[in-house]
């Protein structure tokens, strides 16, 4: 079984790693970026290339969804299966006379992070029963939860995804910028930040709220709004909005 | 030193279990609601009132910012100690002949959900330095993270909890909404809920962010638009436009 990783990336390195943690060898990893490949390839003791695509039984895509399609009709071989790890893409957007398929791992990446590989969900989708096991296969190695999925369902826990992942670190990002203009340290929200998670493990989100828009207190929401402006001021405005419709306020 | 606790909600609850487990003796915690307060009293073994309020040293009012003002008047003693636990009001709010002060916990509190109160920060303002002293050595023996902050401080830093906290929650409400409606089970998205918070204790959020919007992928900005509608389509744009903001896309 051979399997070359596709992209430089996030994804892409953080897919080469728990395959290299698990002991599953990787022939190769290949992407434009030679210099980002080469600390792949050294740190996790993987050949790489940004010319030659070696032939290979799996290719997996890690690039951006931009990117899959084009890179897809880098793949000329006929006999091998191809898998992208987007959340939101068809597997049809690969372009070749392989068999296709999607490995979508639900998490979020970045390079400099470590992550524990076993707890994240991988979802499976392909053209037929053989590839399915042996994806499954793969992907059970590295994780303990591991499904098919439809792209159809696909989509809409990319969908959720986003809320739930990437809107929250945006928030973060933009109370951090609140705190950071009063010189409010913003580890002093870390354990409010925690906790705010933790309940969800508890309390159903919806029953979790608190807050002065749950508790319709306008003189607050009044008086925050003189403390906000611009996109801040229009997030504050928003979601107020959407958490005073939620409890029919 | 008596002290009595004012307020029947999540947070009086919380304060009343913070001295209790401390072994802080509270005279009386005293309310509206009786049923809720017999509730308290009752796991505590806190004497309450919802008629009489006892005399003390030092009143702790737990209620609603909108009520606050109303509460203080009940308080008619005047060498006492009177401390609000809102982020958001003045001490000044608290009308009475007393002395006054804030105290108050950073945290988000439900009454289901146990605390480790010893990493909850407290921020405290007073009229004078012995009660300064006197706050700052009772927080000391619930939490390890005692503060002293003005009144101008304050408001941004519940401001600022506002955006990690409430806001944050309701996007996961609001996630779990979209989940439900395909029967995606939401326990998928907590390994990646997790990650987005543990990130942020090694990177910055904004240098952690992810997602089509950072990626500028506009194709899967448009398409999700059309999975999504009302409150929920609002608050995806109002996030897209912010982060594009951000990073200048």
């Amino acid at each position: 079984m051979q399997i070359v990783i596709i992209g430089s990336g996030n994804v892409a390195y953080h897919m080469a790693k728990a395959f290299s943690l698990k002991k599953i060898p990787v022939l190769q990893i290949f992407g434009r970026n030679g210099e980002e490949l080469k600390k792949i390839s050294e740190e996790l003791d993987i050949p790489y290339s940004n010319e030659y695509l070696e032939n290979a039984d799996l290719y997996i895509i890690c690039v951006s969804d931009n990117s899959v399609e084009s890179v897809s009709q880098l793949i000329t071989k006929k006999d091998c299966l191809v898998a992208h790890t987007s959340g939101f893409l068809p597997k049809e957007i690969l372009k070749g006379a392989y068999r296709k398929s999607s490995f979508y791992p639900l998490q979020t990446f970045s390079k400099s992070k470590e992550l524990d590989y076993k707890k994240i969900p991988f979802f499976i989708e392909t053209e037929n029963v053989g590839d399915k096991q042996l994806l499954f296969e793969i992907a059970s190695k590295i994780s303990e939860n591991v499904m098919e999925s439809s792209h159809e369902k696909r989509k809409y826990i990319h969908l959720t995804a986003v809320f739930a992942c990437n809107f929250v670190n945006h928030l973060f990002a933009r109370a951090k910028e609140i705190s950071d203009s009063q010189n409010i340290p913003f580890n002093y929200f870390l354990p409010l930040i925690d906790e705010t998670v933790q309940k969800i493990y508890e309390i159903e989100p919806k029953a979790a709220q608190t807050g002065p828009a749950v508790r319709n207190d306008v003189r607050v929401l009044e008086l925050h709004e003189q403390l906000l402006k611009d996109e801040s001021l229009e997030i504050y405005k928003t979601m107020n909005h959407s958490i005073q419709k939620m409890y029919e306020l």
